[in-house]
């Protein structure tokens, strides 16, 4: 066992593989994860046992039958996993509770306050405590058996067995433990030995809309005037497939049928305070100019007719990154890189490179199956910090130490519960998830869907498949045909007020991502995150800590408008009106369409902004104080909101601490103006 | 390469494993494999490539561009594989169309006309020719690609590789070529190399109903006599979990307060002519008699606080065998095989042995999560066998050169669709599949599910869930309390109706079943089969070939009364009213509830009896000859129905053929009286 930082520690179980998550990502630990106090390692020497078997290498982990295990990074299907097993497999359209998912991570949490990560970018399965074997202490012990409701004949074993982690093909693994004071002191070291969090630019967290994929330069830039002449507020437009010569695989080249000239699109529409991301995927296609150049740089078999660049390899690097150098030199601010993940769920036939394939790097495509996603996001990144911007975009894929990563994980299913459960999960695995808002099949659905997204890391409406905003028509054939629905004016209202509910919290999520940044602690996180003792909480994927003082309990669609909220110790209040609730206790709430289920803690103090339509770098924002109880505090960042700098030089922290006297005390500064205190 | 019968080729692929399907169960082909024609292998010395890698090993098997793949045994959710990647896993509730199912085969068939067994006990992918490769012939010869509707940006490849097998943990494989005339043909070889098809006892054509598990010996009585009261056909009655003291995991031992006397059921039962079955898994429980001799033989890990035996030693077998032989005694006539699968779907949690657990005889959990189906019947077929006695039973796992076993497989699933493709799939790799029903949402998916279910292996009513029959109350809750529909009386009627023309058929598939033990082909194979020249048909897994003569088009729960029938080449005459029909063409029909689609082949003869309530060794069936077009005919088989002794000797083929002139020819034998000849 080896300590390689404060509470951290590196078992070594046989023979690790030449290529892993950190072997190929090399992080860079976070300075601040030495400055957290030192504990103990959970394990002693010996604990981790290894079995090799032909081809397979199985590690058998201790595990306590009163601790509850999370993680596994996104996981759509299920959350608590306490029992289970995990197949650890990036993967599209993850359809069945199998650990497929876009972001699928070896790392998991205890509610004993440690957390494990196993270095393998194999297919690994995780049997979480489900299995009773001969010999062990559960068999000794006859550990009792749970009868369940149909009586003695169908006794359930409860989970009572140590972790198992086998891996395909491997002769043994590295495993990281990091020993918390907590679960989330925990999941904070892992997110800090991958490198902190992702800090996004201001306007990062402002709206991400993604236009109609048949669209123009013409269309795109009327969606930019429509935005700002009806007040909807948007940061950032997406263009779709149709921007490229050819989409699937893809040649990085404009279409300049379409967009004859990307630089004047993209100046115009930053005149009204927009940027571009561009939809892509690596799969480059025969026409792409840097196809001759990467083919020798590329893997043994081909994704529809495209060949996939070997990002372990510089010249690969240099290549691709060097291609969309020139693009982000047209104005481009962020990509969204699709399909990384590949396909065995898909309905229409599955998709991907198979396991079998070689890499000229030396990984094989199981290898770059799990690794693809970040070798992707890390070589797109380098035209922006070439540039010294920061950026914040989207990917389909993630994987092992993806926190300092600044991409979003997105998914073609649409399940909301599903979505729900993707923003709870995703924040134990260090991976962000954004639970986009498309079509939908009522006016309900949309309002309660984007009532949640903008409590995500990325408020994406995805209207990849419509040429107009939902609310002017929210099903998919009558947006085709223009048919707009009759109260239009009204929906875009309600739409709107939603959105402007996401900007006047830009102040305050932006220092919940400064906190990811700099103490590895995810802005938007599920209950069981602070409140690991609290057996309440446990099977709890539907509410949120957002930052340290906000409570947000979504309504789900498809669940009905009534819903349980369970508040943890302590006392809450409703966000919009203050009325006080007393923690411990779960309540009924019905709430009306346009209410949203928002909690502050009691004593705290919350910025909220007048809201903008845009983050840009000279943004000023006008900041009322929320204060709920007699005295509370927050903090605020003052930076240039747009640079790499706070990389290397540590922002303004301004503290702001009151007691609900007077707002003149809190003198303004480039980023921020006090308007007043309102005090629940 | 190695010719071992008629059109069967080994060719051996680096060194196989230690444990194979072939090895494992050791199969004995049929003698009438080598009267077959011959056939060259398909494939040259030299053509089967094979690369090894860190823990797998990866064959490459030519696969032509105009070639379509069919099989992997038993999938719910995909019918036609070309272009698809298929992982050969055994599992309960496959959820995903990802190749896990109850019993998945590592065989495929091509359209060319020849079938590929991939001799593994291993979750071996096939990777469909999905994938173009580097130096492949698709890549230098740059073969066009296929432009969806959405134009030029999406073009997507069609499948246009090899066929790829990786095959976790191992360094070869040993794969068995099936060089058939026709793809039938093919797929009739691969029967035979596994001992010829199940022949079934006469009664194991017939109804089998499942009470509901809370029932006791009296309430099992009673059921007996209502469906002889009521003249509802039925052969079997099955006891599900709460026979045992203990289910999960099995005692297997009578509770003898439900079952104070299990021979007098038994032989109660018996006088109403019913054979009774029993539910189990093999998963044995510490209160079992058997468990303590088992212990030593059996894996190293619990599943439900049971032990798992190792099939694969002889000791396990007596012992195991040994404990089923009393019940049998006791008048068993069958046994349902839970659980034998594994569950990485289940909502409620995962449940099985891991993959690396190690059996006592050598496998590994993964090899024996493979072959414990087969095995299980296997040693369950021993108090029979030795009784001389022929059974029909059920089992929810099967895998590779199933075809001689007795079980036909079923989920609890229940999409209507996956049910129905299963019974085509099933097909096409040696296994067998009951779409079951079960309580219903409505009238009408009651009758089409039964409609659909008695055109299957096994008609399986399964009420576990209910106490009393669907037809009396279909609905769940309504069932449970004794609310029975006001229409129960017709509805029960329309049951009997459906029922009764299943029993009819018992003579037709008795012989369809002959041609399965004796020439390997399948009794019910969807319309590929019979037709893998006719382009028309390669989507089609909703039409099915029951025998030869007939064709037999389910109306599917849940996809409306209005359906598409193609009819291949010839001329098809309504089963029912002789409604001529040209083949070639496809149809819409909107039968009424009560009306099956089904056509018999023109020129065909299809012997049809009076329903019987139950078939008994001394049944004799009045039976119709049902004559379409001018001349036909058709085999009857004469044998006692319920021996062995058709495996040495070959019981008397009756050929009936006729011009529809006169029945009088026909004289009557110890198993069938001729009654008339309906002429359409």
């Amino acid at each position: 066992m080896e300590k390689i930082a404060s509470g951290v520690y590196r078992i070594t179980a046989g023979e690790p593989e030449k290529f892993t998550p950190v072997k190929i990502l090399k992080p860079v630990p976070s300075e601040n994860l030495d400055r957290l106090p030192d504990n103990p390692c959970p394990f002693g020497d010996g604990d981790i046992k290894k079995k090799c078997a032909e081809g397979s290498c199985t590690l058998e982990i201790p595990l306590g039958d009163d601790e509850d295990i999370y993680g596994f990074g996104l996981q759509l299907k299920s959350f608590r996993q306490s029992g289970r097993k995990k197949v650890i497999r990036v993967n599209s359209d993850p359809a069945a509770d199998l650990g497929d998912s876009h972001g699928p991570v070896p790392f998991y949490l205890s509610t004993a306050g440690y957390g494990v990560f196993v270095d393998t970018s194999r297919f690994a399965t995780f049997y979480c405590g489900g299995s009773k074997r001969k010999g062990s202490r559960q068999e000794r012990e006859n550990y009792p058996s749970v009868p369940n409701e149909e009586g003695h004949h169908f006794e359930h074993k409860a989970h009572s067995g140590n972790m198992f982690v086998r891996i395909p093909s491997a002769k043994g693994a590295d495993v990281y433990v990091f020993a918390g004071s907590t679960m989330k002191d925990a999941l904070a070291r892992y997110n800090l030995f991958s490198g902190g969090g992702a800090f996004p630019p201001l306007w990062g967290l402002g709206i991400l809309y993604r236009c109609w994929w048949h669209t123009d330069e013409e269309h795109v830039l009327s969606m930019a005037k429509q935005f700002r002449d009806e007040k909807i507020p948007c940061d950032v437009l997406g263009l779709e497939p149709g921007w490229q010569t050819n989409a699937y695989s893809c040649t990085f080249e404009w279409d300049s049928e379409k967009y004859p000239d990307p630089e004047r699109m993209c100046r115009e529409a930053a005149k009204s305070g927009y940027k571009i991301n561009l939809w892509e995927h690596c799969y480059t296609h025969p026409t792409s100019p840097v196809f001759k150049m990467l083919y020798p740089l590329s893997g043994d078999s081909y994704v529809w007719d495209g060949i996939i660049p070997d990002f372990t390899l510089s010249e690969a690097r240099d290549v691709f990154a060097g291609r969309h150098d020139e693009i982000v030199e047209q104005g481009i601010m962020g990509f969204k890189l699709d399909e990384c993940d590949g396909g065995d769920y898909l309905c229409t036939g599955n998709w991907g490179f198979p396991e079998f394939t070689k890499f000229p790097g030396g990984l094989d495509g199981e290898q770059m199956r799990s690794e693809l996603g970040l070798l992707y996001q890390k070589t797109m990144l380098r035209p922006f910090e070439k540039r010294n911007i920061r950026v914040w975009g989207q990917s389909r894929a993630s994987h092992a130490l993806a926190a300092p990563y600044p991409y979003v994980l997105y998914s073609d299913l649409y399940d909301h519960s599903d979505f729900i459960r993707g923003l709870a999960t995703s924040a134990l695995g260090g991976v962000m998830w954004s639970p986009e808002v498309r079509q939908t099949g009522s006016r309900e659905e949309l309002i309660r869907r984007l009532q949640a997204v903008i409590f995500s890391p990325l408020a994406v409406i995805n209207a990849y498949m419509i040429p107009s905003p939902p609310w002017k028509q929210y099903d998919h054939d009558r947006n085709l045909a223009g048919d707009f629905l009759p109260d239009a004016q009204e929906l875009t209202n309600m739409c709107r007020s939603i959105f402007e509910l996401r900007m006047s919290l830009v102040p305050y999520l932006y220092e919940a991502f400064y906190v990811y940044y700099s103490q590895g602690i995810p802005p938007v996180r599920p209950l069981i995150a602070d409140y690991a003792d609290d057996m309440n909480v446990r099977d709890i994927w539907d509410e949120f800590m957002v930052g340290d003082s906000l409570l947000f309990a979504p309504v789900i669609w498809g669940r009905g408008d009534r819903r349980n909220v369970y508040l943890p110790e302590g006392k809450w209040k409703n966000f919009f009106d203050g009325t006080e609730y007393d923690g411990g206790k779960s309540y009924v709430f019905s709430p009306g369409l346009t209410e949203i289920l928002l909690f502050a803690r009691d004593e705290s103090l919350v910025p909220f902004a007048d809201p903008v339509l845009c983050s840009g770098a000279d943004t000023v924002y006008d900041v009322s104080l929320r204060l709920y109880g007699k005295h509370g505090a927050c903090r605020l960042i003052v930076d240039d909101g747009t640079s790499l700098r706070y990389r290397t030089e540590k922002p303004d922290v301004l503290l702001i601490e009151t007691d609900g006297k007077d707002v003149a005390g809190f003198e303004p500064n480039e980023r921020y103006r006090f308007k007043d205190i309102i005090a629940f």
